[in-house]
């Protein structure tokens, strides 16, 4: 048996197909012709760039369009001048053969992401190193490996998947998969959710402990992999699939079903978002609202601050598609972790303590009023509320909504359209905040409990550090005592309360927040229907 | 007027001595002679050390031991042949004049750490410029410009001040001093203190406002300074000094006597420490114990760990000078903004909701036993106690004591001697703990709580941050009630709550402790009387 990371739920259980690491040669050779070298190149380029275009088209049918775009990313990086121009010259000025050049070039783009701080960037290397392999296999006229695939539904065994790897994989042939490396959050995890495909990743060695038409039994339950089981124990797992998808069943029979306690207590689902694409999801799996729609999307990835008219574009979208289900949506929160290329910040000894969310929007009129306006102008599209972050004190409450109302003020000269009664809330996710909920909830329309900066703080335990991550526990009694005030004194004021940290997703954690009286869990799109059952057995 | 910052207490009027920046020439000049020329530089060298020397007797008779060991690591770079090597084969190599290769090298030092990030190692800076500039005035002849000094207590007004600089300073001459740069932690601010010439620094341009003999008041207290005042000012001030000097004799009257607040409670004021011969002063002040000694100095500036029997040795002589009075030791508090040379942490990026304190100690069994080892030791010299930091849950303190309870059983079989009744508590400076008070209390023998910590958490905002430090308020109503909420808890389970954070010490603070019950305040030894009277209003 080897334990793994578990990132896609369900099991399989079938046959070992090893996913051979490409041993295209790269040794270095002299070349003289070199124009037809380089001509060599463009094509195995163009071919990488038909190829990745079917790819894409397949994903953005099959996955979504969101979770397709790193295809799009890859295309581009095919596109860039920079990149294929820095081959070309390699290849014109030392006289190499284009395997070895490409090798060289990707070589140096993915020293240096993996040298940067920031994960994503990190993972962008992964990308270059995905594309350059695609490059070099068209170079040397080999395929994907999975197109070897001739059994019928394989577990695919692999050091490690790329996205266009994982994109590719058919759930006719595929029945799941097992890599040495990787975490939850990788790439491949996420599209292996989304594609329903079980898999284990991060087991470390699983590539050294199988080969090729091993029977094993993957547990993407448990995040564990059994290498040659005997007969009681494939008559176990076999009991366990059938009993796994009988509740899968049941839970796609609660998509339309309210959610109703055994005490008799209306309890609404919502979901969280990143992207207006992801409203897709949320539908899908029955929420009745969004309860977190987070705005960092439209300010990365690019070179300049979005435009009051974009965002408001953007938020309308969501709120139209949403219809008459309430979409909150909350102002920026950049700054901690999270940085903008474009907006210089001070370096900070202690970003998550330091000048982020409403104390840079208060701090910068610039940044936030044309995104209060933006959303402003889309409340007449729908049900929309405004939701700020890490607020501290009843007196930044206040000044965000002076900020609101001048900008109410603004559109209104302008003979703009917005709902001049649309809700307002705060995040309840510094300490000091749910202290003092009583006198907040006076103010508010609304609460949402934000576990994961509030338990950080509550502990002084930065959950992103391994070394102190032990300390941060959902469960200690001090949190339970800080969300259990904060729901009383909502009620108390006859305002609503809700929680949209990974807590409100968490099956542990669900049955006392349903007693504690919570009314609203928000949580990702995928949780949604586990979520409801366990509320509704409560 | 100017506004500057308070750097040292009372009031002081005079005739402007202004410090005239050295105008050594340290223009480059071709010396033939460089035999010579070495010599004049050693020459130079010997001169600075012996000066040195003197200041460094003169001061720890006047300011203390601790203070003066500044000029003990001035004396050391004299000494370091790294530093005055450079200059001679600047001489040597470059053929020329000491004074231009002094500057490059001192300047070449100088670059080095103000680059660093480290505020203690960019002070280091300051000193290596102290340094060279004496040297530099030896080698042209040049004296101090304090021997200038011929008016009777004058102001000195200056750019900046060197330590060597304050040290120097008389009593008899000089009334006060105004600075342009500089801030309350400054070396020379930290003298002032002790020599109690008023101060005023960080005026940014007091050198451009004012002139040889002009006529100033220096106000020490509110940190201002006015330039040739009229007459009514000038009464107005004489008024406050006469006051001041009533004050001040009436506080020293206090110092013998017991803390009763005029409801009739007793409270007791002790004093923080950060080295064992900071002492002198706390029982100079009347202190009734020692509420915090931190233990850091004793691994700081030094290249390995310190060992059990050194730590013994310092532990020993605090208790013993403090005789019956309670000595309440904090265990190691190192990581966050702390580090040591020859213990290598992983870089974090929330150092403050890090891996430090009873976390790296729990983790660490070779640092935390040695040190636990030498206070049970040192526990029979008179009434020790220890204090665990960043306590976070019962679960915590209980492991800390289990370490406690290893030790104790280790010194038992060795047949060494310790106080196994020593009490043991916990700071509450995690809101955590404050929200579990009730249930540490029944565990611990006593409760500090350091506001410092507890307010950063509480309410998310670095207080070392100047983009946030707006936020750092110690009367936030959660804040305040996490304190009563800790004293309650405590008074509950008969335990005693003391406070060793700022907060103790500020006169704003504490009236509303004083009303809650806190039973112990421990504070900088110089705040103490102030404190006292305050709380005998009450």
């Amino acid at each position: 048996m080897k334990k793994g990371i578990s990132a896609s739920k369900g099991y399989a259980i079938g046959n070992v197909f090893m996913k051979k690491e490409s041993k295209v040669s790269v040794e270095k050779r002299y070349i003289e012709d070199i124009q037809e070298e380089e001509k060599r190149f463009q094509g195995a380029l163009d071919l990488s760039k038909k190829q990745l275009q079917k790819i894409k088209r397949k994903s953005e049918k099959e996955i979504g369009k969101d979770k397709a775009e790193v295809f799009e990313s890859h295309i581009m990086l095919l596109d860039d001048e920079e990149f294929a121009g820095a081959v070309k010259v390699k290849i014109k000025t030392e006289h190499i053969n284009a395997e070895a050049a490409l090798h060289d070039v990707v070589d140096s783009y993915v020293k240096i992401f993996d040298n940067m701080e920031d994960e994503y960037m990190r993972e962008r290397g992964a990308d270059v190193k995905d594309v350059g392999n695609r490059v070099l296999s068209n170079l040397t006229g080999q395929g994907s490996f999975l197109s070897e695939i001739e059994d019928d539904r394989v577990v695919i065994v692999a050091h490690d998947l790329t996205p266009s790897d994982t994109a590719q994989l058919d759930k006719n042939k595929v029945a799941a998969f097992v890599t040495d490396i990787g975490g939850r959050t990788s790439h491949s995890a996420i599209m292996a959710r989304t594609l329903e495909i079980p898999a284990v990743v991060g087991t470390n060695d699983i590539t050294e402990s199988v080969k090729d038409g091993d029977f094993i039994i993957v547990d993407g339950i448990e995040g564990i992999v059994i290498i040659n089981p005997d007969e009681s124990t494939i008559k176990q797992y076999e009991n366990k699939i059938k009993k796994y998808n009988e509740e899968m069943e049941k839970l796609k029979e609660l998509i339309n079903i309210e959610t109703i306690t055994k005490s008799g207590k209306k309890v609404e689902i919502f979901a969280n978002i990143g992207k207006p694409q992801d409203v897709e999801q949320v539908l899908k799996n029955g929420a009745q609202g969004i309860g977190l729609f987070r705005t960092e999307f439209l300010y990365m990835d690019r070179e300049d601050m979005p435009g009051e008219e974009e965002q408001f574009q953007a938020y309308r979208h969501v709120v139209e598609k949403m219809g008459e289900k309430p979409v909150v949506i909350r102002t920026l929160d950049i700054g901690g972790d999270k940085k903008l290329s474009y907006l210089p910040l001070p370096e900070e000894m202690n970003p998550f303590l330091g000048y982020r969310a409403i104390r840079l929007c208060l701090d910068r009129d610039d940044i936030f009023k044309p995104q209060l306006r933006a959303m402003l102008r889309a409340s007449v599209f729908g049900n929309l509320k405004i939701m700020f972050p890490m607020i501290s004190s009843v007196e930044e409450f206040l000044q965000a909504k002076k900020v609101l109302k001048q900008c109410m003020n603004e559109l209104e000269k302008e003979g703009k359209k917005f709902n001049r009664n649309l809700e307002t809330g705060i995040m309840v996710e510094i300490p000091a905040a749910a202290l003092e909920a009583e006198e907040l909830a006076r103010h508010v329309d609304f609460f949402s409990i934000g576990t994961n900066d509030l338990i950080q703080y509550t502990l002084a335990a930065d959950r992103m550090n391994e070394k102190v991550s032990y300390l941060y526990n959902p469960m200690h009694p001090a949190i339970l005592k800080l969300i259990k005030k904060t729901i009383d004194a909502a009620h108390k004021n006859g305002k609503l309360c809700a929680m949209c940290g990974e807590m409100a997703g968490d099956e542990n954690s669900i049955p006392i927040l349903v007693e504690y009286g919570l009314d609203e869990f928000s949580m990702s799109a995928s949780s949604i229907l586990k979520a409801k059952q366990i509320i509704m057995e409560k």
